[in-house]
């Protein structure tokens, strides 16, 4: 043993180096200069509300004060918006930091956790750091094969099952009937995290009806998307109120600052913003499924603020991505095949889809001319 | 079994349901009141520089877009600051939130970690968290006892051991030789987390000149305290390049929000603003061990900003403790004998130790009648 070897736990000594995402500026500060649109983290650009931003601002002077470690005015009006009771409502630094910590709640070494082929990295990236074994199901028609990640999770004992309603990378999205028949299909002692990351965006149809006082789920919920606050990081987790309570076992319990909680306050209330955004993502929707189009690119159906466009292949996708890169435009595309034959971009405000409309078309073409 | 609880791992089912702090807007809402000074959570009250709430504004409106999950802007600037490599810099979610993933770095179940009986709770919490035991070696003449925690270590195999130089609860410090000497006495396979919560108020000797390569410790700092910006929650921790790296592997990559970074770095720019806030803190010191003195409470040396005045006895300390409560001063007092016979003050404003030089002599005259 090398005596300067740091002391890492053999768990953190086995956990691979690369990180769930690169950020966009990473990506420029590598090509040496900034995007012309940043259509690739799904973030709101129709920005938050402006009471939010007036919020925002008039809490940055009393910044000197530790955020209320309870959280309690932001807590207590998240339940009155989701119907439920104060102490099933857990707030935290996004969801992500929420994932983290739920993952540490159900997940010790050789505990087995169930995810789509191709669904959100964090998911595993966190399953992994307890330690956990992490079986997936396929994607489905390009959707979460609710019914097959069930199955999974029975033969695998399984602790957790992730599930996004609606889904990110593919946009698509199951009916709330088929979220409750997915839970009544799990094992006893699974329980699944439920990310709802969008569904602000989804219809009426995919909103599922779960009891606060259900065991059997998480619900995921965040500031980041509709509500146009990823640079807070603001995220909230419904969940039976002894599993909420438990969070706090492990949580990091004055991680949610004062400009965060004023901000999401704010925009909580501001319910006409969040329609106004939701009215202008759908309509950059259809102007991404356009601009796809014209190209022959076929738009998946999304209830999402992005758009997966199909390319086709995962070799053509990659270039098509590669040259949007190469001409300012920061997209993504998911990791797996066959979700990899698709590029997703973020319904953006008209600017950044102008910048998409002129370099989607060089793209396809110099795409075309490399294969 | 019961079919309906929650598969917790058996390592959070076993942990208790207390928190390491009670916020003071907890306390508030029990009372029906609030707190007329602020003055136990050892926050700034003279506030953050004039030129991080204006960045912090300025960055409002752009809190649509995830903060740089790398920080590179901030950690640059940090390590410019610290004379470390920028690979030796981890920026997060507060030194609560660094010291709950370097933690989860190097302690599994089973594993010792070893503190001051009474010093930060924090720390305690997360290396429980962890599964970890903790092993306590008491004060000595109300400093933290570095030769005794690097015995205790040695005697317990110890794989990380706590210490905070200035101290908190008691406002301490060790030299910075002392501090050498500590690392010089860990065992093989022990890292020291060395918390330098308080450092810029700190006389020169008690800083402490560690490697930037010196695999042995991390250490963690804020923007919390000397900076006034609790209410960002943003911290930095020093270490190893191969150490900070490691950070990667658990940490919420997108934790540190666009916001939150921005204040960072403007107030790391604004040096003339700290030089300020340390002349004042050390003034207000100065004032509350005059206010203590005149109520016949003697104050504790100080690198920090804060005092602790010995009340002479825990349930005397207790008694005060309540009295500044009932008359609207929120202060906390340590939680082990022979510590808890002080009641801990922060470095306020003049505002505030106003309304904590009216109310100290009454609450002691009630104390010494309850008593």
């Amino acid at each position: 043993m090398d005596a300067a070897a740091p002391p890492f736990t053999p768990l953190v000594a086995g956990l691979p180096a690369r990180v769930p995402f690169v950020g966009p500026e990473a990506q420029e500060r590598a090509r040496g200069a900034p995007f012309r649109a940043r259509l690739g983290a799904n973030e709101s650009l129709f920005g938050p509300s402006p009471a939010a931003i007036a919020a925002m601002r008039a809490a940055a002077a009393e910044a000197w004060a530790y955020g209320d470690p309870e959280a309690h005015a932001l807590r207590s009006a998240i339940a009155a918006h989701a119907g439920a009771p104060l102490d099933g409502v857990v707030a935290g630094e996004g969801i992500d930091g929420l994932l983290g910590v739920a993952a540490r709640l159900f997940l010790e070494p050789g505990a087995v956790a169930v995810t789509s082929a191709g669904a959100y990295p964090t998911f595993v990236y966190h399953a992994a750091g307890c330690g956990a074994r992490v079986a997936t199901a396929p994607y489905r028609d390009d959707r979460e094969d609710w019914a097959a990640l069930a199955a999974l999770a029975r033969e695998t004992d399984a602790r957790v099952v992730y599930l996004a309603n609606p889904d990110n990378p593919m946009g698509g999205w199951i009916t709330g009937a088929e979220v409750a028949a997915f839970l009544d299909a799990l094992p006893p002692r699974c329980i699944a995290f439920l990310d709802e990351a969008y569904g602000e965006f989804a219809p009426a149809e995919a909103h599922a009806a779960v009891d606060p006082d259900d065991p059997r789920a998480i619900r995921f919920r965040t500031f980041s998307k509709a509500h146009g606050l990823a640079g807070l990081r603001v995220g909230y987790a419904l969940a039976a109120p002894e599993i909420a309570r438990a969070f706090d076992r492990l949580r990091n319990h004055f991680g949610l600052g004062r400009v965060a909680q004023a901000g999401a306050l704010a925009a909580l209330a501001d319910g006409a913003w969040l329609t106004e955004v939701v009215a202008r993502t759908a309509a950059a929707r259809g102007r991404i499924a356009a601009i796809g189009a014209a190209s022959g690119l076929a738009a998946l159906p999304s209830a999402t603020n992005f758009v997966a466009l199909d390319c086709g292949a995962g070799a053509r996708a990659r270039a098509i991505l590669d040259g949007l890169l190469a001409r300012g435009v920061f997209v993504r595309m998911p990791g797996v095949a066959p979700l990899d034959r698709c590029i997703r971009v973020t319904a953006g405000d008209a600017a950044a889809l102008d910048v998409f409309a002129e370099a989607l078309p060089e793209a396809v073409a110099a795409a075309s001319t490399a294969g």
